[in-house]
């Protein structure tokens, strides 16, 4: 497998061609970014922590049956995967009022919800990645209705996946953000990443925090709670 | 049937009790907000037109067999109507893309859209009124997946009978805000108003908005665009 030149610069990642059409190696960048991108920082190693982490849920996703981009870990900060068309849309899914949510409806963070949130954003810098809903989504071509079904249906199954895995790890799964893709069957799989970065997990004894939301309020300790997740995770010790 | 003591004092309208529990009389305003109340001012006359508009419409829509908490105009300003309970959320339908919608996606007003869009905001004059979907509605305990069913199959059927209604008077109906209550024995029922106050009307022939968007942009002759409006639907000459 040959690299070829870069396709795609995003906040966290470059995308690399590859001599396989139907591949990409994703590398991992340590830059942080906030609040849309407002706020930049590095995170020392962040990107090996992130590639590591996301190779292993994505492994772990994988064994039960959910289809991803995933093909296989290269080295430190990259990943082989296959190429995808993104859908320009996040898929958050929140078990615990936290974040744009709680402020928005006036919610005390680590407030239960009565039901499983999943929220759609438009992907679209300029615009801030507002939040819309299944209709604007449709309305507007990002996607159709009968995708949605299965995006949803995906991000319930990979939630119930990790929610289970976490809680083993007494760590407890707040939120998250997914992208999915489609391959070139056009078929919809998971893509991006899942890690400290797209998560809020909370240390499940102390509700610590042990993710980005540490660089996002300067609570200190970042690269700190990137390593202990890395460590629950796979039980490798930096 | 007698009036008794205001229960409650909206933005545009006034809610008093009557000698009959399960009653109430609806006093219509001149009031007129924009922008979540950062905008106020009257529009003479206003309330007499909008409770004329709305009451027409909803023996409008009574007629087309939807059930609504209109049971008939008492006078100018007045008029009788069920008790519910509201649903705190306004339901917004919008057939082309303007106002709010159009900025938050960057779409230019007048856009068709691929598909009807139905939004939900969450009624909390605090919060500004936020945009949500089902999930938060239903997460933060506002109402049920259930409910949501019967309320998206009552506002597409009221569009339907509102498109072409309007369309007959050459009306183009851009897009409009429902609010639902639940009567006393818990059934759903189409509370609140329709009229240049919550709807965009544009004339269908030259696109001249005839609706508060002539308020809130400060485009002149807002008078005249309710008054034709009650012309159009009413064949009263004012």
């Amino acid at each position: 497998m040959e690299k070829l030149e870069m396709m795609y610069e995003g906040k966290a990642k470059k995308v690399f061609k590859t001599d396989d059409e139907s591949k990409v190696i994703v590398y991992y960048k340590d830059d942080a970014t906030a609040f849309n991108g407002e706020k930049k920082g590095q995170i020392e190693e962040k990107g090996v922590f992130n590639n590591t982490i996301t190779s292993a849920l994505f492994k772990l996703l994988e064994s039960k049956g959910v289809k991803t981009h995933f093909i296989g870990k290269l080295n430190d900060r990259e990943q082989l995967c296959s190429k995808v068309q993104i859908v320009p849309l996040e898929v958050i899914v929140r078990n615990v009022a936290a974040g744009s949510m709680a402020k928005r409806l006036g919610l005390n963070e680590g407030m239960e919800l009565k039901t499983t949130v999943f929220e759609l954003s438009y992907k679209n810098d300029e615009l801030g990645d507002p939040l819309i809903n299944d209709h604007h989504a449709v309305a507007i071509g990002l996607t159709t209705f009968e995708e949605l079904k299965t995006i949803y249906g995906m991000a319930d199954e990979i939630n119930e996946i990790l929610k289970e895995f976490f809680l083993k790890q007494n760590i407890k799964l707040i939120d998250f953000k997914l992208e999915f893709g489609k391959n070139s069957d056009g078929e919809i799989i998971l893509a991006d990443e899942i890690s400290p970065d797209t998560c809020r997990f909370w240390d499940a004894t102390t509700n610590e925090k042990l993710d980005k939301d540490r660089f996002r309020r300067d609570l200190g300790n970042v690269k700190e709670a990137y390593v202990e997740i890395l460590n629950r995770i796979t039980g490798e010790i930096k």
